[in-house]
């Protein structure tokens, strides 16, 4: 991957097949690496649901390219489209940009004036490529953070810490919270990577370490427990995540556990950061404990764990059958405990005059 | 296990054979029942090592009988004894009771007038004995903190959350954390625990889980990120977990993650106790973050784990396999995070001041 980080991407169009497009079956990493192609707006459905792929910059993603199959497959249909997109919407509920891209490209349905097919092509392809830049953004926003540690540092390792996976396979490429390491990187800045393990699908562990290993970047997986002990011993310079959904007062909903970390690094006075493409901002919103709902997910995630057995890949039990399981999603970090947010636009502080300064044409928007 | 609760232990001596030992083989639960054999020190050393046991004062209480071992199959010889005690020492670093109990059976060994094989039989079973009785009095105190929540609650459900197994498995019956569950048990008190997965073991969703089930008492498992949602959310009424090691300034020195917990309890303003035995305080420390060493243990731990599949019982690996991994397994929480902690003589803050107004024979001897 490092070869070829500018190229890289997690969706395609298909390169033979107008009607298809290709993502990165992620359920089998990293033990396995396989495209998969989607073939139908109901494949894109499955993708998102059962988590073939995940992130919110790459939900919202492979909701526009399921339009524009529920358009190419329909001979041009509105009304396939329409209905693709209320399905769609409801395949993930915390993700604030499937909304954002969904409507946008509904917009671009109402507004089309030449062959609808041809401008849901043109409009998923942009949603892309404009994800690429907002990483890109972020990274380079990002890095005068890790920058300023390692000056402070004298050119020690940087130390960061992230939960779940906002890495490039989240996004199309570069990632939110790993764009600032990836450009790191690039800028020959020594840094090194904790990777929490991110129970119960194992972003971190599965997706994480194996995109950085892939990229050379130093990292070490620990378990999600581990975080407020290595804040505690000065082995963690500053903490990154991603968001799924952010509000404007700059309360954070991610992967469950984020909140817990970010309560460590508040008590250890390490600086926590959520790297975000303004897309996940939910401007209609401002208490995130209170407003978000947070996604009940299958037990059996929690229950049934996949792993390599030999040369299978395999889901075995962990827990004795009649355990009683919940399985929370998301939580909910509230402002108070982010030492700010890395857009594509800056970095500002968590709240809402630190992101309607970034984002003036928000100011008003409540 | 509902039924037996009073005559329940987790090591006994072989009813057949005076030159071994019983216990639960606990690294296949709850796939597996197994009941093991310790038939030398060594077994005994390997039985902790490798956690076939685990839990504070039952891995001092397999120690004590190791003792025994030792000196019954060498026909009563001291230095034996002592060799056999540097190894168990030396067989799990951060447990303070595993000292706790080696240098009580050397003090034994000291003074014995009669035979040294009985002695050592004697001074293993009261150390059981006594830890039964230790962990009744941590239930009947801390009792009253479930049956004050319930009268708030007005008979509403308690909702405790507890992380690790500080259970009757970690001990020879009761638990510690979970003592005041089972006497709440049996005074009918509604309660409902959320069971900590506490990974990299498992122990939360492989062991409390399992004796939780075996008792009857409703519980739900959830991952190691979920407690500070389940906090924020009003859905946990206090948290109780046990400690390996707790300094004679209330500073605890538990499972990985128990650091976290607190902290989200005390965010929350959920309170926050710690059931344990005397035994386990060093009085000899205040300082826990700066003065309890840290135990790492195999990487293995993280990368492979523990399932059924189908009637088989494997380990699988979920992680790439060149990713580099680190493993602590405790870390200490601040006594300022700690409501109070649950022992056998009563219920203090957690404080040199609390803890000497219930040890007075301690309060001078740092």
């Amino acid at each position: 991957m490092a070869a070829s980080r500018e190229n890289f991407r997690t969706i395609w169009p298909h390169p033979d097949d107008r009607g298809a497009v290709q993502i990165i079956d992620q359920r089998l990493l990293p033990h396995e690496y396989r495209v998969h192609n989607l073939s139908s707006w109901q494949d894109a459905e499955v993708a998102i649901s059962d988590m073939y792929v995940r992130g919110a910059p790459l939900i919202g993603a492979t909701a526009a390219w399921g339009l524009y199959l529920a358009a190419y497959h329909s001979g041009g249909s509105e009304d396939e489209v329409r209905s693709a997109a209320a399905a769609l919407l409801a395949s993930r509920p915390t993700a604030v940009n499937l909304r954002w891209a969904v409507e946008r490209v509904l917009a671009a349905v109402a507004g089309h004036d030449r062959d609808l097919v041809g401008t849901l092509r043109d409009e998923a392809s942009a949603i892309c490529e404009e994800d690429v830049a907002i990483s890109r953004g972020i990274g380079e926003h990002g890095v005068a953070l890790l920058e300023s540690i390692a000056r402070r540092k004298q050119g020690d390792t940087v130390n960061i810490l992230t939960h779940c996976n906002a890495g490039a396979l989240a996004t199309i490429n570069w990632g939110t919270a790993t764009a600032p390491m990836y450009v790191a990187q690039e800028r020959g800045i020594d840094i090194h990577v904790w990777v929490d393990e991110t129970r119960p699908r194992n972003q971190g562990s599965q997706l994480t370490a194996w995109e950085l290993g892939q990229a050379g970047i130093p990292h070490t997986l620990v378990v999600d427990n581990a975080g407020g002990h290595l804040m505690q011993h000065g082995m963690v310079d500053i903490v990154i995540t991603g968001t799924d959904r952010t509000t404007r007062a700059g309360d954070v909903a991610n992967k469950i556990g984020t909140y817990l970390k970010a309560l460590a690094a508040h008590d250890n006075k390490v600086p926590f950061y959520v790297g975000l493409p303004s897309t996940t901002i939910d401007w209609t919103i401002r208490d995130g404990v209170g407003q978000i709902p947070i996604e009940e997910r299958d037990p059996r995630e929690v229950s049934h764990i996949r792993g390599a057995l030999g040369e299978e890949t395999v889901d075995v039990r962990t827990t004795a059958g009649a355990t009683p399981i919940s399985n929370y999603a998301f939580d909910v970090t509230p402002a108070r405990l982010v030492t700010g947010l890395i857009t594509e636009r800056g970095i500002c502080e968590a709240s809402e005059a630190g992101l309607t300064a970034l984002f003036p044409e928000h100011a008003g928007s409540s």
